[in-house]
């Protein structure tokens, strides 16, 4: 008998009456209900149960062991024009499964991943409507998922959702790592408070951005890290978000309990829905120790398997690109000031005067090539290749741009031609300026014209308020958009990675050339006034639970010049930090994003990032605390060799790096990249060491990180 | 010199200083402005003057030889976030300049239109802003367009219009035939009253439709067809109507002042804006005479020449449809019941058990392409062949065809080859039920799948709410979107007759693969419970004013039963008007739209509808008077034949149909289907008399018309 079935035993002994007797002091509407069904994890120490109280209203609760994660919790949808699905429910039916299953990514952190849930499936019948709904809720050692789902039934085709009334009821006044609620950025710093302290920080806790819609004072985005006063790492999010809105947590600070928040589109409503369909999966992770956080991989598990057959094509990327020196504004996206106003296919850029200052120039992308080629990279990204650039910000231009229309000083095909000849290619750049429309006008176009030049992947751009207008960035509408450019990309065997898009949930599983995302604050606002120290020792934890993150490390001067001479005007990191990065911050698109002549001045450490691979066999996670530390070891897929990351916040440390992960009875040859003394990530960034040495699976090592500082250590078996 | 140097002259001398002096009781603002510029018509007739007040509010006034036809008005525009461009204008410079050409159009009432008017072009500049704004007027012989121009300039490149402030003060209450304000629908029933009774008369004017968006009790669409006590046709309206949202007209009838009122998007904004730039024409037609209303070209003239170089793809269309047969219950679009919830692509039609009334299958059609192309017919119309139709309206639903997917019944390879064979096309039908994003994404394929398959026209349909959420049928979002259908359609050289979509205003001019639109209430009204029987006598006043229209008439039995054996459920004319209709509603695209059934019932009075031309040389405007009658003549084109259509309202009359536009020493032979002694829309609908005779150009007919009855003549040079 395996401890699955075990387990699966113990659940059909749990359907006792129990009484949830939670009697909380604030808004949140009460439990007086009795469990009606639950389910238990396979390692049986997460336990969920589901409610009906006397209305026949649904809650869930869920445990970690002896700990209480979620009290009784409401469930339900308010539905427009319509009785809610929200009370009045009777229990049909229940059933668990067990589900057990091994899959292999087509690219990840680990080449097998292992799906192993039981299923409890809860059918509901309304009785005064005779409408049915399901709660099916997937529980793994690690967490939860819960979605509703509605059956093709008489009495339910079309439903408008208007408030998803599902709550997170927490247990205590958790610390949390979180950034703002908002429908259209996500691109916000990091704020590691208790709960309680939310809505009082919201506003410094808020940047300025090219699109925001703000939701409320206590709002945060998710995936939503939290760590209670006992020791349990909690983590909401949501998985396989298809064809409805994005969730938002909204805290009651007087009962601790976090409500969903969905986007409304444009005339309010929160999604149009079509039976049978179901919600996405809502997510609880807990875990004792924060490693097992970062190792679960319940988010994709969640998620439905790859829809494509072939998926040869589809290939890990390491590459850089013509974009830092337009970041820190040395050149521009533009070609000409000549134009304040253009209309893309009438404005004749022939004539134009260049203002000397474009960046994706046939000669300087020639140079860029050479050393991306020299320096073994896959692929080169050019921003600011098409025209447009000069009025395409602001005015919720319809059509911004067309995506096939080269600057007259970048030769598309000979650029294209040259790359190939050296064996690289050109990484095609479609900044949409969040018009949807003309994006989607002009797909087939522009990706056919990608297939034409030899084009295989495409960063995507959805910078400003979303055209449609009166839509967000993380409403249904364009949430559909995103998916619609994936498939319509895989058709042409195109890979995507699309920045201020909607934040990933998991669905790179489903449709693996979705091979990054930005979604979060990324290495570019490291030169916009740098990002907090810690922050990307709590992305793993949120932002990077839903899929990779083209975050573009490798920023080696990290003196830069964006914002003149003040403070803050370099990235707050070491420079061997930036290293660290390209093992701590998951992605199979890595990209080099300095310059070229930043990279010949610190050849030594460049030699990590050529180095290092982007696709993986297996990742052990060594050591981890959100918001202070990480290190993460990882095997190369189709390899012997490891490349270990380590990073810290601004508090110095001292990293142990066990390396009972190498083969035993085999020898290794490790180069460390490390911060050298008196390297601080304000004031001596490029204080560094390598060093190589011998080492095995009985060694320990013990490297020290200066104040945002973090090591690299590449180990080939020898 | 020319009579148009003539008037040339006479405008300089009209620069005169002349005080407006306007004293109206009501909320229209007054005018104390000063006459600043001024332009004639051609012939003098019409002129219009351009005036600042002394705080540099723009106006407008117009005159129709002695008579006063518009009086001052203002001009202007609020905008979004900044001052308006509504005053503090200074008069920067002003010219006029004559203009005058023919040109030969790909289809139409005549083959060569003659273009001639008078352009007053006045610059303005905001003082304070330095924002420049222009205001040209185009006057013709029988009214004026005028529009705003916004040059390319430094100080207004986007700008977002929240109010159009444009009036049209009139000189008293006037009769008006008008129909209620709507952003959504245009079909509702025609009611003449007084101006002043509009307000009150509202709600009854107004039927129930799939789509409706109430404006203001006094809101009335475009083009308003009025008449004064003293004579004059008043006409107002607007042309080319290009990246602008559509104007409706609100009255205040303390003032007789109609104001613009444009159609808001999604968040309340009326038309977003980028200079260089300008809105559509506004449109004042005036004549003394209603047939020289009928026989203006001032919409088509006021728009820009043809933009395809070839048009010789592009051919008027006589056609059949399964189609009347399902708009009277007979059968069916949809195919089975086996389905409540439809996902395109998803839903498995190939085992789905037929309901048996599935009008668009194969034998079926068989049988309409042998009546077709036996009956010299060109195309014959489908609809409901492609799957969907079991769940497509009144969800906003997003996925609602995919128009490639025919049901199993209807074999569209075999069909195609079949009327190809038999010398005619089938005519496609893309219902898009308002979902503008899941029509756009079909486009291309659907397009192309019709070229493969050999079709050459389609019949679109916009039915229900937009999708785009939030959006209008009449915004500007929806108007980007019909103009962008047809002019992707021209690539696959594709004619385009789109129901439920924006009123035309003379775009078939620029692009004339737009053959057709519905955009009033059409013959389908006729089995939903009728047309008022002056119906038609209104039309060509308002709704054909800016183009032509797919009336689909030809209903010969006119007993219908879709709402069974209750009143009216019949179509309100006889059967000799129905022939009637196909001279009287000009066309390029005229369907024969009854059943075979009918047609063989009524074979002798079918022949006028196999003989009658779609494609004219000249038209003669014999009588008209719009809410009572019309008799038009027309001449085809390519040859020598000649055809009248007469039609009344609900009162008999004796029409007077003049020969005289014959060749002189020529004998004709007539052919005359009239309404026979007895008949009577409503009781004896059948009662028709065929004869033929010899006539000259010396003969005037005196042919009698039975209530909502008419009458139509062959006349074939001998």
């Amino acid at each position: 008998m395996t401890k699955q079935t075990i387990a699966f035993g113990c659940i059909v002994a749990m359907l006792m009456s129990a009484a949830c007797g939670v009697s909380n002091s604030g808004d949140a509407q009460k439990c007086k209900g009795e469990v009606v069904a639950s389910a238990y994890s396979p390692d049986s120490n997460v336990v969920v149960n589901f409610l009906l109280d006397a209305q026949g209203t649904p809650f869930y609760s869920m445990t970690f062991g002896d700990k209480e994660v979620i009290k009784p919790s409401r469930l339900g949808l308010k539905l427009k024009n319509e009785k809610g699905l929200e009370g009045g429910f009777e229990l049909e039916s229940q059933s668990v499964s067990p589900f057990d299953e091994t899959w292999n990514p087509v690219w990840g952190e680990e080449s097998e991943i292992r799906n192993n849930y039981n299923q409890l499936t809860v059918n509901l019948k309304q009785n005064d409507t005779n409408r049915q709904m399901s709660l099916v809720f997937r529980v793994y050692n690690e967490g939860v998922g819960f979605r509703y789902e509605f059956p093709d039934q008489e009495k339910l085709t079309y439903f408008i959702v208007t408030d998803e009334l599902t709550e997170f009821a927490l247990t205590g006044d958790h610390t949390a790592w979180w950034i703002s609620g908002d429908y259209d950025t996500q691109e916000y710093d990091y704020t590691e408070s208790r709960l309680s302290e939310i809505g009082k920080l919201s506003s410094s806790a808020r940047q300025d951005n090219s699109s925001q819609a703000f939701i409320a004072p206590t709002a945060v985005q998710t995936a939503l890290q939290m760590k209670t006063d006992d020791g349990l790492y909690i983590n909401i999010h949501e998985a396989a978000l298809v064809d409805y809105s994005c969730m938002h947590l909204v805290l009651d600070e007087k009962t601790m309990t976090f409500k969903a928040q969905l986007t409304p589109d444009a005339i309010g409503d929160m999604a149009h829905m079509q039976t049978p369909c179901h919600t996405p999966w809502r997510t609880v992770m807990v875990t004792d120790d924060a490693r097992k956080t970062l190792a679960s991989r319940l988010i994709l598990n969640l998620n439905e398997p790859c829809k494509y057959e072939d998926v040869s094509w589809i290939k890990p990327v390491k590459y850089m690109g013509v974009w830092w020196e337009m970041i820190t504004n040395k050149t521009h996206w533009s070609y000409t000031n000549d134009f304040h106003s253009v209309r893309i296919g009438e404005t004749d850029y022939s004539k134009a005067k260049p203002h000397g200052r474009h960046g994706a120039n046939n000669e300087n992308v020639r140079r860029y090539i050479d050393f991306a080629a020299a320096n073994g990279f896959d692929q080169l990204l050019v921003e600011g290749w098409n025209q447009g650039w000069e009025d395409w910000f602001g005015h919720t231009k319809d059509d911004v741009f067309d995506f096939v229309s080269p600057y007259p000083d970048f030769d598309v095909k000979a650029l294209n031609e040259y790359a190939h000849s050296k064996g690289i290619r050109l990484m095609m750049h479609h900044e949409t300026s969040a018009s949807l429309r003309n994006y989607e006008r002009h797909l087939d176009k522009a990706y056919q014209f990608m297939v034409d030049h030899g084009y295989n992947a495409v960063k995507s751009g959805y910078v400003g308020d979303i055209v449609t207008r009166g839509e967000h960035h993380y409403g249904q509408w364009a949430v559909n958009h995103y998916l619609y450019c994936v498939k319509k990309a895989a058709e042409y065997h195109i890979c995507v990675n699309a920045h201020e898009a909607i934040r990933p949930t998991g669905l790179c599983r489903t449709y693996p050339n979705l091979i990054g995302n930005e979604s979060a604050r990324g290495t570019e606002f490291e030169s916009f006034g740098g990002n907090k120290p810690f922050h990307t020792t709590v992305l793993p934890f949120t932002r990077l639970q839903g899929g990779p993150m083209d975050y573009t490390p490798g920023i080696l001067d990290t003196r830069i010049s964006f914002l003149g001479d003040v403070p803050h005007s370099h990235a707050n990191t070491t420079l061997t930090k930036q290293l660290a990065l390209y093992v701590t911050m998951y992605s199979p698109l890595q990209m080099a994003a300095d310059i070229p002549e930043s990279y010949e001045r610190y050849n030594d450490a460049f030699q990590f990032i050529k180095d290092v691979a982007i696709d993986w066999q297996k990742s052990v996670y060594l050591e981890a605390e959100p918001g202070s530390y990480l290190t993460i070891a990882r095997k190369e897929k189709g390899g012997e060799s490891w490349y270990v990351g380590s990073i810290t916040n601004e508090n110095p440390r001292t990293a142990t790096v066990d390396l009972s992960f190498l083969d035993a009875d085999a020898n290794y040859e490790a180069t460390i990249y490390a911060d050298g003394e008196g390297a601080s990530y304000d004031k001596n960034p490029d204080i560094y060491t390598i060093k190589t040495q011998q080492v095995t699976n009985k060694d320990v090592l013990n490297i020290w990180c200066a104040p945002s500082g973090g090591f690299a250590i590449s180990i080939k078996k020898k």
